[in-house]
């Protein structure tokens, strides 16, 4: 145990670092001024905690101290890591969930690397929704993907939004954002377009392994100078008709493909 | 034109047919009680009318008078159809969206038969995300699905969350909600479940058409004793290991997956 138990709560919206919190909480880009992320709720602090994360700072409501004990005991939290306690009506006012979370982290932004060459990828071209682009870093987890390459103009993938949706997926993944597509170039796999349109019908298609998938804008679909560059172009069977479908429903069967056709099954 | 163009807009917050409208808009199950339904947006609206309903009554701001003329010259709407004129403040105040619409409808809900036989079907057992469930019902659209039965603890499926992830989806199936288990008997298709743990893989598995897809709590999954009705489970192969996937992503693979196989792809 770190701190005095006996330390009284921060209950001051006007405290600094109350206030350094809500930008990061409200302003989904402010991570990238500050270098740091918010993460909110036990389920996402413990998914990066098992995978080796430390966070840099715990903030937790009084009642949940018995919370960041927990932590410490059983999911890897180490015992240098300060906990900031704040009471619960700040905690409530911080919370971006219906349910407020008593519970938060805040985390470095992890230094960003190269792209890396050969990694079975999915490439996000202005994907707008932070709903769609965090279910699609979990399937693109949960399918073997490593490697996720946002293209400037899609949203950003560390707001609190997109980490919710994510259930995770953020700690396992190499992500990288405000890429330009010549960044692609140094991927060196298979680059497959999703069309609504054109291609070949997925779900026929040879699909190549590893490779790099491109999901393009909710209402545009995928640049056509990007689609250019693609090695194959697939489209999804819609036997209901003229219903377009969610493009993370659409990422889903993608990505579920590739894992099915690289474990040969296929 | 049905109303008088002079006529000023309505601009208390106190008018009955505002508080009516903020009622259905605020409580997501309203509608069940009002047997009327708030559709909001030109694109929700015109899918409607595409599929050959009418509205009991469009509210539009002044400035979108223009949107319900275009919507009588060329999307269908009767001429008769009363409009009642909202101020833009009004209009924004209702709105569910980050950028207000300027104009939506009242429909009636429809009136619901009983449980279709033999026909392609989606069963949603206590999901909780309305985004979830319309995102489903949109993949069940596009995958030939013609029926989506919730049963009792699933999201009300005509709330204005559901309705706008959706995206249409609504006007082209038949939707029975507050079912018990017992009314799947009547479906006559064989019942296959998604599990995360048992079951056939997806993948290389036989699927039936028709049949019906079961689909669980984002939680729990499906309920045991559903489960033991299934003819069929399946899963989903997950090489990323742990990561669990979201249960929107999970049916529109399973979906697709048995639009593939009725096209004799699989």
């Amino acid at each position: 145990m770190n701190r005095a138990p006996e330390a009284p709560p921060i209950a001051s919206r006007d405290n600094p670092r109350v206030k350094r919190l809500r930008r990061l909480v409200h302003d989904g880009s402010a991570y990238r001024r500050e270098g740091v992320v918010w993460v909110e709720g036990d389920h996402l602090c413990r998914a990066l905690l098992a995978r080796g994360w430390q966070p840099q700072v715990v903030v937790a409501s009084p009642a949940a101290q018995a919370l960041v004990q927990a932590w410490q005991r059983d999911a890897g939290l180490a015992p240098e890591v300060p906990v900031w306690t704040l009471s619960e009506a700040l905690m409530a006012q911080l919370s971006t969930l219906e349910s407020p979370a008593p519970i938060a982290c805040l985390v470095a932004l992890p230094a960003v690397g190269g792209v890396q060459a050969g990694v079975p990828t999915v490439v996000l071209d202005r994907l707008q929704d932070p709903g769609n682009v965090g279910s699609i870093l979990r399937s693109a987890a949960a399918f073997g993907f490593r490697q996720v390459l946002a293209l400037r103009g899609t949203a950003a993938l560390w707001s609190p939004k997109v980490l919710r949706a994510g259930m995770g997926a953020h700690f396992g993944l190499s992500l990288i954002e405000g890429l330009d597509a010549a960044a692609l170039a140094a991927l060196q796999v298979p680059l497959i377009a999703t069309s609504s349109h054109q291609g070949d019908w997925l779900h026929t298609a040879r699909l190549p392994w590893p490779c790099a998938w491109l999901l393009g804008h909710e209402g545009q679909g995928v640049h056509p100078a990007l689609m250019a560059q693609a090695a194959q172009t697939v489209r999804i069977i819609q036997p209901g008709g003229e219903e377009s479908l969610n493009v993370a429903a659409a990422a889903a069967i993608c990505l579920h493909a590739s894992a099915a056709a690289a474990a040969g099954g296929l």
